[in-house]
């Protein structure tokens, strides 16, 4: 008997984020498939004995996707129940769409268990809404991370600034002086707020924030690294009004108190 | 002492898409402040005594935002813990980046609690990647519901056409035929598929496929009402290689089989 896949979202790393069913399928999975994005807190919480990481392969490379494609249903046709665990959501540029339709090509039945996408929350824990009435009736996102075998970026970041609403660039920490140029040839306005949100939610979750004319300055000065969220628009204006009063992660408190201290404090005990 | 106000998203409306945090919290709080969109198995999880219906008042009118706004900061201030429970994610169309900003406006401290948006994963649960590595490499939310204080459509269905990515639709049911023309006479090909969502994770789901020129038709004959989420783009044409071996949600498998029956059923017992 045919076990079943289930495309797990692990939402962006803080494990109270998992959802309450992403929650048991850790528990009751025989074996779950992941990399490294889910975080070390969640990796944490999955007994090592069902861990296989398919994020690298001996020897320090990636592991192809048809690697992991073919993992998946291995173990599925060995009767195994199978999380295949990844960071955010697994419909968000997550080549879960891939991994689905191989699934089904393969004659294995398989659920996805949407997560919540670092997509959107990371900007919403540095208080940053990514739709808002007054500003923004759009929001996009678009990978910065572009697949090495095309040609020339699939992305229009003119239609993009057409669009006049926010844009969320994941993976985008490299290119991040190439878009933010292009949306100003676009003829973006060089003020429009910009904000930077590195490992959402984790325990060291780094934000910065500036315009488009100065995000590149204030990422090297902050010291951005990946995996980070760009988000583009006047709702990263937003921020200033609503930092002072924002609890729960970061340990970016306006006055220099650990605002770190009280991520998944109060209520959450 | 002023109490904390979180502002948590329900996620589509399967109680098991709930975070851990947002399940705590509901349990914890002194106060859920809430409207119908959650739907009715996370709202039958609130104790009577603590549930605020701000959805509608008296009447049958919907309660303004201010009402809200008012009653979040008058709650918070006799000290009470106060979740206001929206549907999906609190910052994806659902006024939450105005009650954060009346929030600190008044010195109250707020927690954003994000969570599943349905504008991912009630295509998700169709079989619905938003996003595809040979399909589409951004994707953009939209709300059909327009603003009726402001004079002409805010959204840019033009540019939104030209980004070549996924367009998701909140709250775009009434306004299908409208906003399909505009997509066509912005030059997007009528053969683009397009499905619709209703009431994603809920137990009486339902799914409507079709092209950009057929998908009134077809939401007419399978009596798609709101909520519902709209999908437009080569993606939603995924559905069909997937939907035999897709398990989890929804009475449509492809032969007749009620996999409702499915709903919240195997591995989660």
């Amino acid at each position: 008997m045919t076990g079943t896949v289930y495309l797990v979202g692990s939402g962006p790393g803080d494990p109270d984020l998992l959802t309450v069913k992403a929650r048991r399928l850790l528990e009751e999975a025989d074996v779950v498939l992941h990399d490294k994005l889910p975080g070390p807190e969640i990796l944490g919480l999955i007994p090592e004995a069902k861990r296989e990481d398919v994020g690298k392969r001996a020897g320090g490379d990636r592991t192809p996707q048809s690697v992991t494609n073919e993992r998946l249903v291995e173990l599925a046709e060995a009767g195994e129940t199978v999380v295949r665990l990844k960071g955010g959501d697994p419909f968000v540029f997550g080549r879960g769409g891939e991994e689905a339709a191989y699934l089904a090509d393969h004659g294995v039945p398989f659920e996805v268990v949407p997560g919540v996408t670092s997509a959107i929350a990371g900007p919403a824990v540095a208080g940053i809404p990514v739709t808002h009435r007054d500003h923004a009736s759009s929001v996009s996102f678009v990978t910065g991370h572009e697949d090495p075998t095309k040609d020339e970026s699939a992305v229009d970041w003119g239609a993009l600034a057409a669009t006049g609403g926010t844009i969320v660039v994941l993976m985008g920490v490299g290119k991040l002086p190439d878009y933010t140029a292009a949306l100003r040839e676009a003829g973006m306005d060089s003020d429009t707020p910009v904000a930077l949100v590195e490992r959402a939610t984790w325990p060291d979750q780094q934000v910065a924030t500036g315009t488009l004319d100065t995000i590149v300055d204030a990422r090297d000065e902050v010291g951005i690294s990946p995996p980070a969220i760009t988000v583009i628009g006047d709702v990263a204006g937003e921020r200033d009004r609503l930092a002072e009063f924002l609890r729960g992660y970061g340990g970016d408190a306006p006055d220099g108190e650990a605002a770190g201290i009280e991520s998944n404090g109060g209520i959450d005990g």
